[in-house]
């Protein structure tokens, strides 16, 4: 049996799995991230001990899957730098895990566990090829070849959110100009978004957005979308378009047809897939216009740690 | 031995090689695509037939690799309606030509072909990873991920020249906005090169973009740059860096570092090459600034023979 931990900032999800997928048991504890690493490796301990003490009689530990939310050196099992893990620099987390463990021990940043749970258990099952998106914070990917992540030269691939539709646009994160973060990323959406609101009085979202622009989110213009409210509507079907563009962007490149997408941003449904299909269909070459397919993601917050839970097998 | 045959619009040329890629021969032949589909197909079988009494005793043909102008049904070994083949349509190359050859056949696009001829035998020889790209009327384009072809879904991943860099940019021939082959594509920087030197009349160019703006060619501009002409080298590093954002998208995405750059554009060479490289460092995220390269292809127009006779080995 597997079992498969997905780090995240806030919490940590733990799942055993059987080898074909079947869980056995999973559930969620504070990361309390702020207490530094050497607390976060002993809550990623504590999570193991309390699954194995489950495996049932006659099955064995095989390995441990993990998901990091940052980059991973996959020659040495070391965590990169995590954002969102304060006082992490370089933690050869893999080494860690396997001298307390002894059973095969296997790191990947989180969105391509998110993308491989769902090549495995939800939505991509059916596809060899694929790319899996995250929408949030920012913009996950993880790129599916072959039922397997691909990595890249350096174990980097899948910035997918760090693609530009204009390089003369809005200046990202990163430092780079219209990256598809800063037209979907959260604090972008809703930045873009304030601006057609305050245009627009008649908006059921209006008043927050004059009297309390702070407290604006993606998912305040999402449930106005839901009930109606053409801006907010507009709002969601502008930054599906502009992701659109950047899907067509990848799949003229790679004729992948797939885009499995999902994160908290994705949960704004129809008007924003509505502005991801039409542009994407819109702008990718002709040749693929029947072909290129988006879809939600099925396994929501489950995905990453699923992931993980078959980084394992993945060797195998 | 190896055949491999690459079909162009103007020329047919063929190679005769061991497995291991030594030469035995060489040569060239005219397409006379006019004459049609049937023609043509006379003219491949006349090289097959050329270089086969070549063979030396002791050694055998075990294949036959073709490298086409157009796209690839690989499944059935069909040539798709190649732009520059008049009345093409759609022609069952593959299992023509082994009916009447009895030894394995491979078609692939030639673009990757001249990405796999780098890779076995020229500027590709150390990468595992790399995409080939190849500056002429359009951009070809060919992605090598292990040592491979990586073809996608249907056979036609490798479209690079259809990425698009701006999504309010300048029409593409594709029907797509800012496609990095509408800067870059032979007729593009021509039409944008135009517009600066009719303002440049100290330019050497000028008198020709003046009087005989018919005639200008990117072989004229590289020209008047190598020679130190300010304009011209404005215009050249001005299509490299548009391309270099094409590049550091690229590369965003999928972890590849190794662009191998040729074709006709890219005799043009460091006016060009500088603008590649400078925009695609400032363009890519952080982490890969140091490890991303930009190099010259060195098969120039015997890449795409050479790939196509490796085109079978591959399969092996």
């Amino acid at each position: 049996m597997n079992i498969g931990i997905d780090i995240g900032g806030t919490n940590i999800k733990a799942v055993l799995v059987e080898i074909g997928g079947t869980i056995f048991s999973q559930f969620s504890i504070a990361t309390e991230a702020e207490c530094g690493p050497d607390h976060v490796i002993g809550q990623i301990h504590r999570c193991i001990e309390r699954l194995s003490l489950m495996i049932p009689d006659g099955h064995t530990l095989d390995g441990i899957g993990i998901g990091v939310p940052g980059s991973v050196n996959h020659a040495h099992g070391l965590v990169l730098h995590p954002p969102n893990l304060p006082g992490w620099g370089e933690v050869p987390l893999g080494p860690l895990l396997a001298e307390q463990w002894n059973v095969g021990i296997a790191l990947d940043n989180d969105a391509n566990c998110a993308a491989l749970g769902e090549a495995k258990f939800g939505a991509g099952k059916n596809y060899n090829n694929f790319i899996g998106l995250t929408l949030g914070t920012g913009v996950g990917s993880g790129i599916i070849i072959n039922g397997n992540i691909f990595h890249g030269d350096k174990g980097f691939a899948g910035e997918f959110g760090h693609t530009s539709i204009d390089y003369n646009g809005p200046v990202c994160g990163c430092g780079g100009h219209g990256c598809i973060e800063a037209y979907i990323g959260n604090k972008y959406i809703v930045m873009r978004g304030m601006e057609l609101i305050l245009h627009h009085p008649d908006s059921r979202i209006y008043p927050i957005a004059k009297s309390a622009p702070d407290t604006m989110t993606p998912k305040l213009i999402s449930q106005a979308a839901n009930d109606g409210d053409a801006t907010a509507l507009e709002i969601l079907f502008d930054a599906g378009s502009k992701l659109g563009i950047a899907i067509a962007n990848a799949a003229n490149l790679l004729d992948i047809m797939i885009f499995i997408v999902g994160g908290g941003v994705a949960a704004a449904g129809k008007p924003l897939f509505d502005g991801i299909i039409s542009s994407a269909r819109d702008r990718v070459l002709t040749v693929h216009r029947e072909s290129i397919s988006i879809i939600p993601a099925q396994l929501g917050n489950d995905a990453g740690m699923l992931g993980a839970a078959a980084l394992l097998s993945r060797k195998q």
